[in-house]
């Protein structure tokens, strides 16, 4: 064990001097291969499939992730398990439909969007007015759409790095208000997916203040060529919309953290992790029962392989976070008095595709560091990228208060295919990508415990300008 | 207009010596090129899509698709449309659930087989007990089952050709009256299908006589991959079945018969088509709207591009297929005194990919014309088969009569991710290999019509024992 004082002394000495030592990066190629030829995430994520289930925010799923989160830091033995609780409004979902009822009867895959408001139980029936986009719809006048269901039309672009879905995500994000604006009574829109599959995709929706609060739903890609066919010959769509959803009190739900705790530093922590919580419709493989299986099993294999880190790894399961960053929010507000400690961080929420760049977020000092990460991921394929990095939407709020971050970027290209679809289920899943992601992880997080100094702070709002 | 007198001269001849003319070779090879540019078979199908949707047996969309074929045959100019009646059994399917209420609350995606009876009203519940194969259930001693769900999990193979159906595809058939045999109270299994999507696969079923009717019911895949962990870790899932489906009493629908009359040999007929039915889950666009779009384009394009063939083409859109052969087994009786006119028979039932292979069960008198047909196929990519073709299912009742059939083989890779779901749909169709069918049957189709001499009669007994 070394000396306690060794970080004093390493703090003492010029930021840009610090760099890793050899024996850790050689233990770094150590880990990396034990990682890739270790089932355990696979194990993990398949437990999680079989015994939770979907895990939406506030449902029985919810608190069923919480317990298989807490049993399981427990069983793999980490140095400390704990839960932090989240409070948020909860939101249901009972019975949806949306009936083409002119020019024929036809049922369409449809979901709510979560947030919205219900229908009145016969539902609300009404012609569909097409707009191609939301900026379409915003550049309707004002009471322009009175007695009529706003329908956008976009369509996601595929991207290998998701790239696609930031703009077309603004009509399910804002639309309903922009729609109630216009005087609709409902909005639907083309669901923000990249696949044609009946499997409409859900995903959060909030109502600007001081709008008519009107219900919102997507339907699936194919059902959406269906009405885009119909407007296309000139016909007007009539729709049936009924949908048994709405708020559902407030909830308490739990950040789950596990923690293997630092020989030297244990006050200085890595934080990585995913969130728990997914979307009810699938089993909430990809996103993100992925990213949850990954971060501990890497934490789980340091500790294994390599003993007790440098600095204390925290792996959090964040609550809620498909709703509003509810979790990340707690996590921060919970955390303020010691954010300082949060050396770095990162979040892996982006399915199980393999993992081809990594970029940073450090302080200028740090990039000698960032280069010997970069250098020790290469044998994974994976690419040195900019120092632009996001950490991931659960970190946010702690490099908002000025944490380095980094990313592990993933292959997205079919993310979009299943995300907040019934259709994110672990057939999804290669077992090979999902090892490469581990052993990229655990890497990153052994290196990040092992470095001397740190990465720098007050980033973020920097970044954010960036 | 070339003599009257013209085929019975030929009729006089050695069949082995009846070549089709240069002439009609050289007018194949323009129909081929013509049709390969021709979007009209695109037309028709997204036209049946926006216009018409899902055309299950006795449902209001088989009234609308026999509308639309009738009005669609007519716009096209063919010579005489007919509808001539078809009578079955309806069935309905209402709301259909299958919740996993132990180890824990799961809805799974779920669909009725098509035939089955319904539940009681608020479902059966029952622990499930698995079986790998129809076999290994039809291996369980009867009684054993008793209070009980029987499962069986077998999973079709992929292949080209789709041969992984016939044998997977018994489970579905005949599994519900074994099951009852051994005392199940329902049956469910993994869906007859090659996809991972949550979109299960219906299809027909029959119940033996004899035996107690129970539900049946099929689960995606996914959801299977899900029931099948949990006993690979020895917990016995519970289930909670309830299906609102069963019979509906007697329902009157029609084949649409389109034809283009033939101007030497008009009482001749080949007869060419598709099902014009389809499940209610989905569109039905591979199964079989595009069998009814290309069938009715190849004869449109020999009208309009050759003018009347020798022979009579008949176009036949089947009804009701799915649940039995109805259209096929009515027409075959409404035409028992003609159908030694039926020369050849062909249809379309396999999805829009490619066509690769051709095959025929001709006497070995027509060979020579096979070999023909052949040459003017293999431009498109399109091999010789073997003599055992099949025909179609709708095409089967002719041919066991004695009628000479041919196939043009499909590729069918992909054919059963679709197959019987919500998701058979109008993007799983490539423009592309559409056209490519329609220049395949329009070469085939004309051929057909213009050779002279009969391919053979009374094939069907000693194909069925090949």
């Amino acid at each position: 064990m070394r000396s306690l004082i060794l970080p004093a002394l390493l703090l003492a000495t010029p930021l840009h001097a610090q760099l890793l030592s050899p024996e850790d990066l050689e233990r770094a190629d150590e880990l990396r291969t034990l990682a890739q030829e270790s089932a355990l995430a696979w194990e993990l994520l398949e437990d999680l499939t079989v015994e939770v289930g979907p895990r939406m925010a506030g449902s029985a799923g919810d608190a069923r992730g919480v317990a298989w989160g807490e049993a399981r830091f427990k069983a793999l033995g980490f140095d400390r398990v704990a839960l932090e609780p989240v409070t948020f409004p909860a939101w249901r979902r009972g019975a949806e439909r949306a009936t083409l009822v002119g020019p024929y009867g036809l049922d369409l895959a449809v979901t709510a969007l979560g947030g919205s408001v219900g229908t009145p139980e016969a539902g609300i029936t009404a012609p569909l007015v097409r707009f191609a986009t939301l900026a379409d719809l915003d550049a309707a006048p004002d009471g322009s759409l009175e007695g009529r269901i706003a329908y956008i039309g976009n369509r996601m672009a595929r991207a290998s790095d998701g790239s696609g879905y930031g703009p077309a995500v603004q009509a399910r994000a804002r639309g309903a208000s922009i729609a109630a604006q216009k005087g609709a009574s409902a909005l639907v829109i083309r669901s923000i997916g990249t696949d044609d599959n009946r499997t409409p995709h859900t995903g959060v929706m909030s109502y600007i203040p001081g709008y008519a609060r009107i219900p919102a739903a997507a339907i699936s890609n194919p059902d959406a060529d269906v009405i885009d066919g119909l407007f296309d010959r000139g016909s007007i769509p009539r729709l049936t919309l009924a949908l048994d959803v709405g708020p559902a009190g407030e909830y308490t739900s739990h950040n789950v953290i596990g923690e293997i705790r630092g020989s030297e530093r244990p006050e200085e922590i890595v934080l990585i992790g995913c969130h728990l919580d997914s979307w009810d419709l699938g089993m909430g493989v990809l996103d993100d029962g992925a990213g949850c299986a990954v971060t501990m099993a890497a934490a789980k294999l340091i500790r294994e392989h390599a003993g007790a880190p440098s600095r204390t790894i925290r792996v959090v399961l964040f609550a809620n976070e498909e709703q509003g960053l509810w979790g990340a929010r707690a996590y921060r507000d919970a955390h303020l008095d010691d954010l300082d400690h949060h050396i770095i961080g990162a979040e892996s929420d982006f399915g199980a595709g393999r993992i081809y760049r990594f970029s940073t977020r450090f302080a200028p000092e740090a990039f000698g560091l960032a280069d010997q990460f970069a250098r020790a991921l290469a044998p994974l394929g994976i690419v040195r990228g900019d120092n632009n990095a996001f950490g991931g939407a659960d970190i946010s709020p702690m490099r908002a208060a000025g944490m380095a971050v980094a990313t592990l970027h993933q292959d997205g290209t079919h993310y979009f295919d299943y995300h907040h679809t019934s259709n994110d289920t672990l057939d999804k899943v290669d077992r090979e990508n999902l090892a490469q992601n581990v052993a990229a992880w655990t890497v990153f997080t052994w290196l990040a415990a092992q470095a001397p100094g740190d990465f720098g702070k007050g980033l973020g709002e920097a970044a954010a300008a960036n």
